[in-house]
């Protein structure tokens, strides 16, 4: 499914970003949701050193990427707006009100409960990474990633999937995961490893992956013009 | 709506909590979405000062507090709960679909967007004050919740609710909000402080913190007898 200038679903993201955090940025949860919907759309594309526009903010409250805007609606949050094009698509949410709500469920505790200590590594290791208090505290965060991946791969025994099918619980606990590819915390977990695996060989993830680095590619392009 | 051992939902808490966390404890926030849309809900009580039974871990597998059954369906995660209860009354979820996807943007907006800074700095304040890392990467931690409190600000204006009307998004807000409740970061900000205010006002709201302190008294009469 192309990128679409021209599409009535425009998303929003950045224009570039520093390699670590390419194939990271949260347009990607949504690019890779659409992919699965088989919806084309088109991206507003912002840049991520200057201060946002106002006129953003209005549709982005809190200024972060990405935001979406449809016919009907302009939403934020990679969370809600996957969940919002998962309505329109069974791949990623299942029509019955049980497999939809345990799908939400996911969505929440990939978000809620396993992104916010693996968001801190990040912030350690990525922006921090020689603030005595980051070094300090990194073991502790570490651990309690560990315990939240440890009750993961419990739960995940040997599913497949969450829900033993894809669902958009799937989507986002992968990309959360994702943001450890720079330590071994996944790979140390055999069965949280092929899960993740699992998530990056779809074909929607290739092809939104491949989108948002095509982003980057062309303005690193265009600079050096 | 009185607890009701004998109702078809049920949903877990804590028999014990230290005083800090009286108040704060996620369940306050089912609780609160179960008088809202005025449903009956028995409370099975956990030890929070032992390991949880292994059958719990198979309702809730990160082992947090709350979980939430009903004659359908085994749920876990306080966001996914409150927007579960919200598809059975239209005080949480409007019934159009943009209305209620913005809902759900607003909560997905209160649990990954605003409240990881603030567990972050309740994390310090309430259980690492003395560590020499807590007292060097507070005044960042401050810093963060100070940025996203502002645009939060920003977007309400003069909004009542952050969609014109109370929806689950409110209700989530205003528990993360309650977080800071020990610091001055939202009683500084005179339109945040009367959000809240007016979350904390609702009668169903004053139930569901009522039901979750008597919990905690009834543990400690008991321990005291």
């Amino acid at each position: 499914m192309p990128v679409d200038p021209n599409a009535p679903v425009r998303i929003s993201a950045f224009n570039w970003v520093p390699p670590f955090a390419r194939g990271q940025v949260r347009d990607l949860r949504v690019r890779w949701a659409l992919e699965e919907a088989g919806i084309r759309y088109a991206v507003r594309k912002l840049d991520a050193k200057v201060e946002r526009p106002s006129d953003y903010l209005a549709e982005q409250p809190f200024g972060q990427v990405p935001s979406y805007r449809d016919e009907t609606i302009t939403l934020f949050e990679s969370g809600a707006i996957v969940i919002h094009i998962g309505e329109k698509s069974e791949t990623l949410l299942p029509a019955d009100p049980a497999g939809r709500a345990r799908a939400i469920a996911w969505a929440f505790a990939a978000l809620n409960s396993v992104e916010p200590p693996i968001m801190n590594l990040a912030t350690i290791d990525f922006f921090r990474p020689d603030a005595d208090w980051a070094r300090e505290s990194r073991p502790e965060v570490v651990a309690l990633i560990g315990s939240r991946l440890d009750r993961l791969v419990d739960y995940l025994e040997d599913r497949d999937w969450l829900e033993g099918r894809f669902t958009a619980g799937d989507l986002l606990m992968t990309t959360v995961l994702r943001i450890l590819d720079h330590t071994d915390l996944v790979a140390a977990r055999p069965t949280l490893a092929a899960y993740k695996a699992r998530g990056e060989a779809r074909p929607a993830f290739g092809r939104a992956l491949a989108a948002q680095l095509a982003d980057f590619e062309l303005s690193e392009a265009v600079a050096a013009a």
